[in-house]
């Protein structure tokens, strides 16, 4: 018999709030040190200053083709689409999104295990890390939808139960991210702010979400949004294939949508550190299914 | 008692086709030469050759404050409103576009009828020319919508009943235009090609078109879109407040959804030669109406 877990403080209150008062950050970005990892004194500078970074050349051409075939495959897979992994696109045929790939691909699970990936999360986050959710957004041709400004850690310590913003995310390009298709926006240095969102989380809020929905819950609060890029700009982050971006879980982003000819497919997966794993959702009624944060916890192995 | 017009004959079938075969434009792109205006043999050879021009500071900041300061003011105009001339944005509050703008306002009158534009205009399209449409595009911030890939003269010829490509529009930015805003692509090369629309056109479709609503009357073929843009490339044109692009009728654009906290608002002018006045609509089972596509064809006066 284990003692019941102590109820874990809330230090980024949102949703329930009557406005949206951002306020600093109340844990580092980075926890590790340069004797640690892969990344240098100037490496973690500047992802500790801007809250994202840029990878070049991080996966194989090789490596590239395998996912996207898996893609294909994992989006047409009748058990992926019941289960509900497979999000259409909100407003024409085509997908969106399927989650939880690197549990159903050989190629995607050594992509997300592959030291090259996640010596920099373990790095950055100081300590073991594991899988919160992998997923690949598909942004089609002509048709692929935006997706609004947000903070992904608004959601995660919401609707997950994250207590603190030690999670990362890359960004993988398994197509050409360029001006035109729609390329992931940030804006530098907001990671250091929480902008808490004003809103109810309605139950089952996941589906609406994944539906491309646009509801109070989530979406980060216009004019924090408009104030901060101001301030900050806006870098617009392209990315030939087989190139990534980190950002820090607390860094605003956002994307325009595709209607280039040219489909923009990333594979996006998150390491949260095994010191910050999930509890009860601090702002919603019940966690969301495991395919969207993962409870198992299982670290990530050394290679 | 005057004679019946010749009927003229259809040189751009579209809309009542079977399948989209792109054909070589039947017109010449330039109409006049260097001696006739502003632009020197270099700028007509890249008209010629792209399709579209740059100009840096056409409007001075009076002027854009102007424009924007009557932009408001005719955007709330319950006549205007009434009228039609105000179009929302499909999915969101707002307005998506202002419509005859030149005849509603003396600002926007002086710069539709300015040399600095009507020079140019009557430069590359060899005679005098006259206003066929002016509309301010709003875009607004975090919502401004799409416009999917048509050249404009594919619907002027068909609901308007343009007999050739000879029109070209200004797009004048108000506010900057910038790579996260939602800037105009263009697949540079793209005028000497005539895209066919496959699908009847619908009574009152403009309605419809206004709404955003995306129907296969219009939008040119996707087939033919990627073709065109992965031989010739995509250019997107950034330009700031006051800056311009001219294009030619027959040019393929787009330009993506706004979801960057600062509006991109255009004016939009165009031209058309007095010697290619519309007549009945090609495809379409009756014209626009006059906000659309002006039928008194009356020269804008040499200044």
């Amino acid at each position: 018999m284990t003692a019941a877990a102590e109820p874990v403080e809330d230090l980024y209150p949102t949703r329930a709030v009557r406005e949206s008062v951002p306020f600093a950050r109340r844990h580092p970005v980075v926890w590790g040190t340069e004797a640690d990892g892969p990344l240098d004194a100037g490496e973690l500078a500047a992802f500790d200053r801007d809250g994202f970074l840029s990878f070049e050349a991080l996966l194989s051409a090789e490596e590239i083709l395998g996912c996207l075939e898996e893609t294909e495959r994992l989006g047409r897979d009748p058990e992926m689409r019941a289960s509900g992994r497979v999000a259409p696109e909100p407003d024409a045929d085509g997908i969106r999104s399927v989650f939880e790939v690197h549990a159903f691909s050989e190629v995607f699970a050594r992509v997300v295990g592959s030291a090259r990936l996640a010596d920099v999360a373990r790095q950055l986050l100081g300590s073991e890390v594991y899988v919160h959710q992998s997923r690949v957004n598909l942004k089609s041709a002509f048709d692929g939808s935006k997706f609004g400004w947000h903070a992904d850690f608004e959601t995660w310590h919401s609707e997950d139960g994250m207590p603190a913003p030690r999670a990362l995310s890359f960004s993988v390009a398994l197509t050409d991210n360029q001006p035109v298709n729609g390329p992931l926006m940030v804006i530098p240095g907001s990671h250091r702010t929480f902008v808490p969102s004003v809103g109810e989380t309605p139950a089952d809020y996941h589906k609406l979400s994944l539906l491309g929905k646009a509801l109070p819950a989530g979406p980060a609060d216009r004019t924090v949004v408009t104030e901060l890029a101001l301030n900050n700009g806006i870098q617009q982050l392209t990315a030939s294939a087989g190139s990534a971006v980190l950002f820090d879980c607390n860094c605003l982003h956002a994307s325009a949508g595709n209607v280039s000819p040219f489909r923009r497919t990333n594979l996006f997966v998150v390491y949260n550190s095994v010191d910050n794993t999930l509890g009860p959702p601090f702002a919603a009624p019940a966690p969301r299914p495991g395919f969207l944060a993962d409870r198992r916890f299982t670290p990530v192995p050394r290679r």
